[in-house]
């Protein structure tokens, strides 16, 4: 297609004047519908005193019991190992790495006390990871992804340096690339050696749950077993939430960890709060009952992100195979598309009114080194709004080719 | 009496059995069964979608209009000066004074940049607030207390110093003294001209909904209002929760200041979350419709309070009257006792099943000067426990006075 041809088409997008935000992995509202009955579960005649502790009351700063033990279910870890939080698990990490600056990683010197602090960012990853490090001045450095994950050869590098000490893992259904880390790729992050005895995993098991598109659960190892394996518990902090589980923003989240990692916590946890909402976590709890009902329910999500994902791909596959690439994800958020000058493609659907995620998001420093990636959320829009949104996407990958 | 017959009283007690505790200002089954209908409010076919926000899903970092706006009624401050966060305000508090440390208040240095950091701490108060600074290791700095609040001319002299950074106030039905600031203390702390720029008020309004024990709401002087008069809207952090209205730990929680405190701190929250629970938000919003629903229910809960506050403080005016003196609360969930070798005190009640606060603990470090102060809290057990623990207090305090 030449240039005006192209624009035509463009011209044609605009009239429409769009307004489509493909920019957030934000469950849509059939979605969010699924849970609607988790809100009947509680009432002014529930029993909220149970064992002799009242749910409504101050207490339990690590949780309920019920609680736990879904999490338990779902991370493969015992409720010894957990605590619950309140409704975000990005608040967890947020507050362990702001904790490790404040207060340190057990018996270590806080990082504030340290000369110089780093950390590994498997790229393309969650621009929401990034930023807590960069806000807090710690030097990032991009690990490579491929399909099976972190390039290991480089973190078992890396983690030589003693002021390397964290990474950021989304080892399920990787936001934005939609990989599983492989068995050999978890493996290896179970038997690290860092150099600093304050390094730490940050596993961020945001899409643990999710069924793949075609509704069958793909699991990963147990990183936690693994480590077991190594005598190497204390290196990992396992996240996670039901943010895309029920509604996001109301829901339950927690952290998984050693017995020594879980009291280091709890002691300074204790000096910010009192404890979380109990009410929520047993409605939470209430609704999770089994294995089987989760993943009955998470079946349900599947079933209304399988179109959508499947409209953009096969719009990306009848127009722009031969100028971009693309992840082709079995199950989660996220598409991760490749084109030239990716800043220029998202400028362009902007006009159009189709909002991406800015390029660089998904790179510490918002740098993407090649101006290449464009994260793709599928999930909120409508199946019109989609189509449409992907057929500008197309458009402007094309006119950014022919310039 | 003597030392036998106190001992027989003391053996007496003993073959009880008692356990009972007064040891933390925490509501009662029955206070918080009055907010068992706050959920029916929210059900499966709830309109959740309001304004085209989807409230049961992610995004509105700063909280819902229709919280924020109960949240204004509640505060005496706008809308726009508001952010609503999750169920604690001790978490708002203690997030603020690490953000302090980690990122500065406005565009001052950091705390952790800055040489050596003071805290004013009126006496006796809340141990939460003390161990927050404890544990950031902020030298904390003794401020007596009276009738009308803190030692201003104390106060006035000490914000000359540039490394003092902020001060810990409890206006109405102060935890544990149970007092009100007076309006001159008010006014003072309003026109505060302190050395540093980044010198906060921690104006925590815990207790700020709470009706007397004769039903009585007892205003104390707004604050912002007062510190508008002087140009001074900087220098205040007003906090505010739920926790003794509804369900404590399951409430949700405001912080109220200037338009430029807001922003500033926007700025770091949005790196540690996506937003709080917003159903939680719309449910206390919808319980709490207007002014005069909330004075009805805090009325409910001043009814439950007064005859355990009446049933200790009769028994102490009728025993140990010679040898003790008290704070006279007209509301709120404390009563300050004063007494010889309190620690003592403590510990022979503990002896006798009766858990009374720690001495010390309303004390920076843990140090009760003169060793006489205990916090007591008549809000938790029954009328009938409360009357056995109150003559076990009276006895003990007998006791070590006869030693």
């Amino acid at each position: 297609m030449n240039n005006n041809e192209l624009l035509k088409i463009f011209n044609y997008y605009k009239s429409l004047n769009l307004n489509i935000s493909m920019a957030r992995g934000k469950p849509c509202k059939e979605q969010v519908d699924l849970s609607l009955p988790m809100l009947d579960l509680l009432n002014s005649s529930s029993n909220l005193i149970i064992n002799n502790a009242d749910y409504r009351n101050y207490g339990i700063l690590d949780g309920i019991h019920e609680c736990k033990k879904m999490f338990s279910n779902i991370m493969g870890i015992e409720e010894e190992n957990i605590i619950v939080y309140g409704n975000s698990s990005l608040y967890i990490m947020a507050s362990l790495v702001e904790k490790s600056v404040l207060h340190g990683v057990n018996n270590n010197l806080p990082f504030s006390k340290q000369e110089h602090i780093k950390w590994l960012c498997p790229v393309p990853g969650y621009d929401r990871h990034f930023t807590i490090c960069e806000s807090l001045g710690i030097e990032m450095i991009n690990i490579p992804m491929d399909e099976h994950g972190p390039d290991m050869d480089k973190v078992e590098q890396y983690i030589k340096d003693p002021e390397v000490k964290g990474i950021w893992c989304v080892p399920k259904y990787s936001n934005p690339t939609g990989i599983n880390y492989s068995d050999e790729v978890i493996r290896r992050f179970a038997k690290l050696k860092p150099a600093a005895n304050d390094f730490r995993i940050y596993w961020d098991l945001a899409y643990l749950t999710q069924q793949s598109f075609d509704q069958q659960y793909e699991p990963i190892l147990n990183i936690y077993d693994e480590c077991k394996k190594y005598h190497n518990e204390e290196i990992v902090y396992m996240f996670a939430s039901t943010s895309k589980m029920t509604f996001p923003g109301s829901g339950v989240s927690a952290l998984g960890c050693s017995e020594n990692n879980i009291k280091d916590i709890k002691n300074t946890l204790k000096y910010q709060t009192i404890g979380y909402d109990k009410l929520n976590q047993y409605r939470h709890a209430l609704f999770f009952k089994d294995d089987k009902t989760i993943k009955e329910h998470m079946n349900k999500h599947a079933k209304l992100l399988k179109p959508k994902f499947d409209i953009v791909l096969d719009i990306f596959e009848k127009e722009i195979k031969d100028i971009a690439r693309w992840s082709k994800p079995t199950g989660g958020y996220f598409i991760s598309l490749y084109v030239k000058n990716a800043s220029e493609v998202v400028k362009t659907c902007k006009e159009l009114g189709v909002t991406l995620t800015d390029v660089g998001a998904s790179y510490p420093y918002h740098k993407d080194p090649n101006n290449e990636h464009i994260r793709i959320c599928p999930s909120y829009p409508s199946l019109e709004e989609l189509k449409l949104a992907t057929e500008v996407i197309c458009l402007a990958v094309k006119m950014v080719c022919n310039k």
